[in-house]
């Protein structure tokens, strides 16, 4: 396909093809745009890509991404000390920060345990959890690991190891979406839906 | 939104965001790929964004980008110079290269007529189609604008200025797509598709 282009646009749609859900057309697309906008936006979008590099690290306490050795969350004095929540990755860690709702702080496992892929424990930061977790001060573990197999295996696996540690361990309700029908949701939402109910 | 990420994320993301076709959620998809891949990834996509500014012109002749003066369609002497397919956007040329079938030249005229957003004529490359259609040479002129109201307005007009010169003047088929479904087309491709009917 690279053919069809001049070489500088066949190695941007080149680059852009790599990317996580870009398509060849896409990619194409982007690239057609990039032509067309000012020189200093594309030079933007260059040095933020170069800015990332060097600037980012994991924050030393809960691991997730930072620009100073401990994050923004784990530095605010105002944020509950007693809860901490484990996600998988830092998007997780934002999906929960955008709810307004969770005012505990986090740990970041950086992925989840995944046999097939070579993921165990020790590749992910469950020895650090455990350390934070024996340190005390904590009232309550949530775990906020996705509905998957995996994130389910995970959530067993680190329930088992931190709660002899002492604190309540909790998991995120699984269950029909807000707003869901249950004519359109599949069997296994239901099924856990039915399992996690609870008295009203 | 930005306030759940670190500065230079955030600043990755705002720049990703402006991108047509990415919204907030591919924009942090695509952000955090970024976190992920090893740093001379990065610098490859930056460098290609950078090489793109000053790299490409428009070819002289067709007004396709193109690396040199002159592109490697125009260039090329394999190429049959009696005809002549006039697209709106290099994306259409990509689009005839790719069916393998049209061994002309192009013209890009680099939009289409559009009186609502203020695109007359005189703004596209139509003056330099029409001086390389005066010059002779051409035996047709394929119209290959997109079956829209603005395609078929340009298609109309050009027609109009470029009979009068000489050469035969033909635009490209509406009607079924390949594949297509009588039940699920709308009104107005089968409209055109009656239109355009042939004897067989």
């Amino acid at each position: 396909m690279a053919a069809y282009y001049p070489k500088p646009i066949a190695r941007l749609v080149g680059e852009f093809e790599k990317l996580p859900g870009i398509g060849p057309k896409s990619a194409q697309r982007l690239a057609f745009h990039i032509m067309r906008i000012p020189e200093d936006e594309t030079r933007a979008l260059a040095e933020a890509l170069l800015a990332i590099q060097g600037s980012i690290r994991f924050c030393s306490i809960c691991f997730n991404y930072s620009e100073g050795d401990v994050c923004d969350i784990c530095a605010n004095p105002r944020r509950d000390q007693t809860h901490l929540c484990v996600v998988a990755e830092p998007r997780d860690l934002i999906a929960m920060e955008k709810t307004n709702e969770y005012k505990g702080v986090y740990h970041v496992l950086q992925g989840v345990i995944s046999p097939l892929e070579g993921v165990t424990p020790d590749r992910l930061k469950v020895k650090e959890l455990q350390a934070r977790v024996a340190d005390g001060g904590f009232k309550e573990i949530i775990l906020a690991m996705n509905p998957t197999v995996e994130g389910d295996t995970t959530a067993m696996y680190l329930a088992s190891i931190l709660k002899p540690l002492g604190p309540r361990v909790s998991r995120i309700a699984h269950g029909m979406p807000v707003g869901g029908d249950l004519d359109y949701a599949d069997q296994a939402t239901l099924i856990q839906a039915l399992e996690w109910r609870r008295e009203v």
